[in-house]
């Protein structure tokens, strides 16, 4: 037991400062945010020395943050291939080899997330058993919060390859809420078992056969992401990164009727004036910086990619994430269970599915049909 | 031209009015709606006289209507393979039928999707050069309305269907909306050309090279679709249904936080009368009813599936979208541009692109991260 006296260490984030749209100002003003509301998070900023130890200054939550120079920045256009050459002077690098040493426990930028991902996959390395990446998504819901992964990590995925999304996304699901058992669906175009691609089909047959250890829903569909139906959403990351970018389409449409009807007429800006409070209530609802925060998931470190564009508010909620998240042993969970599940699906793989021996569905060679 | 005192042939109108979750009396309602607000078309109603005499009783609109009586019913459970061997004294075959022997112009039925689309492919057959049919859905945007295929008829797709896809679309929404030259975009994870998957690369190639026969303008991502960057989204059948029931959820979810703004306390409750005007427009935008009717695209003949749940006003929508496509040659459209445009992908195939022979691309192992 640690002694009450005894200030536990704080979490060490290494934030890569000159990432971003915007340059390092949110980034410091989201750090300072997030770190006036707990104080056990510190941060080491990876950048400009000069332009940040101005911002720095302004923040009294940041008393105590270090600020490690580095020439370099990795710009948007750069290609993965280039910076992974020419790129280690630069502030991303030197805050993913943090990470590395051991310096600190998770690392966060708003920079190219190609570049970002080639970086942190050379200096870190895949979690053993894991065969791709995934990125994670945050998604709103009556119930909360659901994880959507991959959402862009990798075009295309085989079943194995759903299959360690899946763990990988419980596990992250349990480090970042709490939830002892998280549930898990396979987004497919149809609930029912004979719908939808063969490899997803595949990787449902060995969730349900890898038994307790994870909490398997079956096949849900594009309308149960924002139902909650599930607590993890597990696709390929060409699916999922349509279906987080049309569903954020869809909603700034939505949102841009509603303030048409808002202001539609006099009397309407009126009704707007009485319901101020709701509306405020219901913008913060609908604000995307509380979502901010995309997770590598799969590497042996903590890695979050915040939004290009984020705001400080943006910044501060990928922080806090970071944080919860480097507390956790999250990482070795998904290679246990990766470990365990993988002996079971060899063994799954090898039997033919019962759909493939009934003749009566292999005649039926309009089943893709919705 | 027609003598200015005879009148011209109404567009007939095949209506399976058992199809759907709710029976016939909506479908019959709809109808009414529908001739009532037009007088070029007729309906012939297909299922159970005594109960369609009694719904078209009340319609005046209906007046000129015709029942063809029908015994059987193709229920939603109904495996697509057992309803063409066991099904053709249905409402839906018949309709189908009537279509096929140019006694209607158009079949609309709000009936079992799979069921719908294979009768349809055995009576109506694929219009020559289509591989496989597609579903279309209509999307709300700031323009008016654009087309997204296939939403649902193939969970996969190659490039040359992709193409396909294209050049169905772009007819249809020629027939629908009159617009010369629709505009045409491929759905991936990103705008630049090396980001995505490989068919969605060698679709582009090909309509790239069709020449101006396609308004092709490129790769689309998630959020294009409700901004209507384009007129014609393509994709393939899973991400099609992935893309729009997501939306919908999304869409579903802001809709019940916006109600809540609007009864949450007893200001806005006042505030929200006061709107009631705007209210109602709002409303009536975010209806999904108006976008009701999937076209089944590539067969020779005009199939609308209406969604199974939809009221009179939805229902009115499709048989609207059914008369005004009844009436254009698009079918013929499709399989001149597919002949014209084959001959060139073939060409386009044989040719390695750019980018598979730039060494620095090929190294570029990371390229599919968004």
């Amino acid at each position: 037991m640690p002694e009450p006296d005894k200030k536990a260490e704080p979490i060490i984030l290494a934030i890569d400062a000159m990432g971003g749209d915007r340059g390092p100002e949110p980034v410091v003003a989201g750090a300072a945010l997030a770190l006036a509301a707990r104080n056990d998070i510190n941060v080491h900023f990876y950048g400009d020395r000069d332009e940040l130890e101005r911002l720095v200054a302004d923040q009294p939550s940041l008393a105590n943050a270090k600020i490690i120079h580095a020439d370099g920045v990795v710009s948007m256009t750069d290609k993965p291939a280039q910076v992974l050459r020419r790129g280690r002077n630069t502030s991303m690098w030197s805050a993913i080899e943090a990470v590395k040493n051991g310096d600190a426990q998770a690392i966060l930028s708003g920079g190219n997330t190609g570049a970002l991902m080639a970086m942190s996959k050379l200096q870190l390395r895949m979690i053993e058993g894991v065969d791709r990446p995934a990125i994670t998504a945050l998604w709103p819901t009556p119930r909360g919060r659901s994880v959507v992964l991959d959402v862009g990590a990798n075009v295309e995925a085989n079943a194995e390859q759903l299959v360690q999304f899946s763990i990988m996304g419980e596990a992250f699901f349990r480090a970042m809420t709490g939830t002892e058992k998280p549930s898990v669906g396979l987004l497919n175009v149809g609930a029912e078992e004979l719908k939808g691609r063969d490899v997803i089909k595949t990787a449902a047959r060995i969730l349900k056969e890898a038994g307790p250890e994870i909490a398997f829903s079956g096949f849900i569909e594009g309308n149960d992401i924002s139902k909650g139906t599930v607590d993890v959403v597990v696709t390929d990351g060409f699916t999922g990164n349509v279906a987080i970018k049309t569903a954020e389409g869809a909603a700034r449409l939505l949102g841009s009727w509603v303030k048409e009807a808002l202001t539609g007429s006099l009397l309407a800006k009126i009704g707007a004036l009485l319901m101020m409070g709701e509306l405020k209530k219901l913008k913060a609802r609908m604000d995307p910086s509380a979502a901010n925060g995309g997770v590598f998931l799969g590497l042996n470190g903590t890695v979050v990619k915040s939004h290009g564009g984020a705001d400080a508010n943006g910044v501060a909620a990928a922080i806090t994430m970071a944080a919860n998240l480097a507390g956790h042993s999250y990482q070795e969970q998904i290679s246990k269970t990766i470990a365990r599940i993988s002996e079971r699906s060899i063994a799954t793989l090898a039997t033919p599915s019962n759909q493939s021996q009934n003749p009566e569905n292999q005649s039926e060679n309009i089943k893709a049909v919705v």
